[in-house]
C-alpha cells in the first residue's frame, strides 16, 4: 500500500529528543551496548542503585508475603482512590511520623508509583509559566529531564565537594528571583553518597524560607546510612519552610521494581494548601496512573511488620561494600574520592585523566572500562553534570565490588602513562 | 513559626485546575460524597468500568499464580528496561498477532501501567505546537485532560447514536487541518457499548490515510463484545495507515488495579519510525514510570495460560448482565437507547427530562439518584458531552444490575410528572 506520494502529517515531539541521551537510564543502556562480547568474565554492574539481583540484598519475606497476601484477598484487583489505597497513606504517614516533631495523616500523603512518579509530580505541582527551579549539581538527571519537560527553568547550585558535598547556601541566594519556586535536596544523596547533617539541613531550610520558595525533599534514601551522621528527614523543619517529602520502598527494602513511592506533604502550617500546591497535586494524581493496587494494599504490612535484622544486615551489607569500594579506589591513582560516602548506594569519585595515555575524559574512561573489562560504572559529565568524575555503586555482593575494584585497577595500570 | 509576614513565592499549577472536574474519576467521587446516609441498603455501583470487587468477576486462577510465580522467582524486583521486559513484550506481540495479517515483534511494543499510560504516551509523542488531534463525542475524557495538560488543541468529531454510534467520516474530513495529527477511535466503545464492523473501521482508516494522520486505537475492551460483531483490531489496517494499538489485561482480565498496558506500533511499513514517533515514545518512556517489574514478568503466563473457560464465562456474564440492564430501562419511561450494547461494559442511554417534575438535567439526576437511592451512574453531560445521557455500567454482579434498575425505576415513579 505504501508509496512515495503518501504524504502523512504527523513527526516526533521535539521536546522528548534529548531525554534519552540524558538519562541514567540511556547512558547506562549505551555503556551495556559497549560490552566486550568475546569476554566470558560476568558483567560487574557498578552502575545502578538496583542491587535487587544479588542473593545477599533480597527483600524481606515479610515483604513478599504481604504483596502475596494483598493478592489473594482479591481485595485489590481494582483501581485505587486517586491519592491511593487509604490504609497505606495512612502507614506512610505513621512510617514519616516516626521521625517528626508533628503528626501527619493519610491526608499528607500520595502514592505514587516510584519516587520516579513522586518526583513527576512534585514537578508538576510546582510549574507554572516562567517559574524557575533550583537543582543540585550534581543531582540526579530525572528531575532535569522532567523540569525540561515541564517547560520549568533549571538553574544549578553547586554541592561542595571538600565540605562533604554540602549545599552551597550563598549560590542558592544568588542564583534565586521571584521566579523560583522550590530548591530540591537530595539526602542521603545521588550521586555522592552524602549524608546531612541537622545543623545543615536547617540552614537550607531557613534559607529557603528566606527565599519564600519550597523545598522539594528527595529521600529515597532515606534510613540507608552507615557512617557517622543519622538521617534527618528534611519534614522535621516543616514548620520553618513547606516541605515535599519523596520517599519510596524501593531502595529501604531493595525492591525497586515494585514501583511503590509516595509524596508527602510535610507541612505543618498548611502552606502547601492555601498556595493551590496541594490541589495541584491531586490534579496531576488525576491525570496521569497509580501504583498496582495490590501492592498499594500491601503497604501497611511492609511497612510495620519488616524486622530490624533485615535493615541491619542490609545496612551492614552496604557499609561493608562501601569500605572495600573506597580501599579498592585507593588502588587505582587516576581515581580519588573527596569523602567516604556515609550513605545511599554510591560514591563520587574524581577522575585525573592526566595520569591516563589515551582516555580523553570521564565517557571514554567509562566506555572503555566497559568494552575491556566488562565493568559498567556512570560517567559523571554527561550523567551529573561533572566532567571527569566517575559515579561507583558500591550495592553489589562483595565479590562482585572487590572484582569490579580489581578489574578498575588492572584497566588503570594497562592505560596508565608511561613515566 | 508562621506568621502573616512571611512571603511565599510559589503557587498552583493553574493548567491542573479543571483536570478534577471533568475527570470521570472526580465525578464519581463527587455522587458517592452525595450517597444518602441514612439508607442502610447498599450502594449499587454502575458508575465505572470495574467489576474486580464483584465474587463472579475474579480474575483467573492463572494469573494470579502467575503473579506469585514471578514475585518468588526474585528475578523481578528490580528496574525493567525502558520500554519493558523482553519475554512480556513479546508475549504481547504473539498475543497481538492472534488477529493481525502481519507480525510484530517484541520491538514493536512498549508496556505501559495501564491502558491509561498508554494514552499518556501516545499523546505525549504525537503533540508539538499548534497540533491538534481529533477525539470522538462521546468519548473517554481521559484524553481531554491529557491533551489539554500536552497543549494539544482538541476537535470533536460525532458518534452517530442512531448507526451504532459509528464515527462521522463526513465530520472527520471537516474538521482536520494541516496541524491534525491523529484521530482516536475507541473499539469496542466507551460510553457507547458499540462494536465497529471490518468495513467501517476500513473506512475510518482510509479517511485518515487521505487526511495523513494516524490512528490512535484503544482497544483496552478487545474481546470482551457479545452481540453480532465480532471485535476486529484497527491494527489490521496498519497498512493502509499507521495506527498506535493501545490495550491492557486491565478488562479482559478484569484487573484494572494491576496496571498492566501496552501500545503497540501497529505498522507494517515502518512510517511511525521514519517519522520519528517511535523515537518520541520511546523518549516519554524514558522520562514516565515503568508498570511493576514483577507483574510484567508474569504478562507470558497470563497472556499463554489462561483458559477459555475464564473468557467465556465473563462474557457470557457481561452479556446476560446487559440484557438485564436493558430490560430494566424499558421500565423506566424516561430512558431510552438508540442502540443494545454489544461490547464493553456500558450502555449510553438518553434521558428525557421532560417526563420529570424536579429534575433538572443529567447531572441532577444522577446527584439525585445517588442520594435517594444509592445508585451510582455518570452524568454523561460533564463527563463526555452528551447533556441530558447517562453511562450505566452493567459490569455488575446480575442481581446488582436487577436491583439497581428497580431502584431507577422507584426513583422515575416518585419523580415522574403527574398527568
Amino acid at each position: 500500500m505504501e508509496n512515495g506520494s503518501q504524504q502523512w502529517r504527523f513527526h516526533g515531539n521535539n521536546r522528548l529528543k534529548s531525554t534519552l541521551t540524558i538519562s541514567l537510564r540511556g547512558i547506562i543502556d549505551m555503556l551495556i551496548g559497549n560490552l566486550g562480547t568475546d569476554d566470558p568474565r560476568p558483567i560487574i554492574p557498578l552502575g545502578n542503585g538496583d542491587p535487587s539481583q544479588f542473593p545477599c540484598f533480597r527483600t524481606s519475606t515479610k515483604a513478599e508475603e504481604a504483596v502475596v497476601d494483598a493478592l489473594h484477598s482479591a481485595k485489590y484487583n481494582g483501581y485505587a482512590p486517586i491519592a491511593g489505597v487509604l490504609s497505606a497513606r495512612r502507614a506512610v504517614a505513621n512510617y514519616l511520623n516516626r521521625d517528626l516533631p508533628y503528626k501527619l495523616t493519610a491526608d499528607d500523603v500520595y502514592l505514587t508509583s516510584g519516587c520516579l512518579q513522586a518526583i513527576e509530580v512534585a514537578l508538576a505541582a510546582v510549574t507554572h509559566p516562567g517559574a524557575n527551579i533550583l537543582l543540585p549539581r550534581p543531582g540526579f538527571t530525572f528531575y532535569e529531564s522532567r523540569a525540561a519537560y515541564e517547560n520549568l527553568q533549571v538553574r544549578h547550585f553547586d554541592l561542595l565537594p571538600d565540605k562533604g558535598w554540602e549545599v552551597d547556601v550563598g549560590a542558592v541566594e544568588a542564583l534565586a528571583d521571584e521566579n523560583t519556586v522550590a530548591i530540591v535536596i537530595i539526602n542521603p544523596g545521588n550521586p555522592c553518597g552524602s549524608v546531612y547533617s541537622y545543623e545543615h539541613l536547617k540552614l537550607v531550610a531557613e534559607t529557603a524560607r528566606k527565599l519564600g520558595i519550597l523545598v522539594i525533599a528527595d529521600e529515597v534514601y532515606s534510613h540507608l546510612t552507615f557512617g557517622n551522621t543519622p538521617f534527618v528527614p528534611m519534614g522535621v523543619f516543616g514548620s520553618i519552610v513547606p516541605v515535599l517529602s519523596l520517599g519510596s520502598i524501593s531502595k529501604t527494602w531493595v525492591v525497586p521494581g515494585w514501583r511503590l513511592g509516595w509524596l508527602a506533604t510535610t507541612d505543618p502550617n498548611g502552606i502547601l494548601q492555601k498556595s493551590g500546591i496541594v490541589e495541584s497535586i491531586t490534579g496531576y494524581c488525576n491525570i496521569t496512573t497509580n501504583p498496582a493496587t495490590f501492592i498499594q494494599g500491601s503497604v501497611p504490612q511492609i511497612l510495620e511488620n519488616t524486622k530490624d535484622e533485615f535493615f541491619s544486615k542490609l545496612i551492614g551489607t552496604l557499609k561493608e561494600a562501601a569500605e572495600k569500594c573506597m580501599d579498592g579506589i585507593k588502588e587505582v591513582p587516576c581515581l580519588t574520592f573527596p569523602n567516604k560516602p556515609e550513605g545511599s548506594m554510591f560514591v563520587l569519585v574524581k577522575l585525573n585523566v592526566s595520569l591516563l595515555e589515551d582516555i580523553s575524559d570521564d565517557l571514554d574512561f567509562c566506555m572503555k572500562l566497559a568494552k575491556e573489562e566488562k565493568v559498567i560504572i556512570v560517567p559523571a559529565g554527561i550523567a551529573f553534570g561533572m566532567k571527569n568524575w566517575v559515579r561507583i555503586t558500591f550495592a553489589c555482593e562483595i565479590s562482585a565490588v572487590e572484582e569490579g575494584m580489581r578489574r578498575i585497577k588492572a584497566f588503570y595500570q594497562r592505560h596508565a602513562k608511561k613515566q
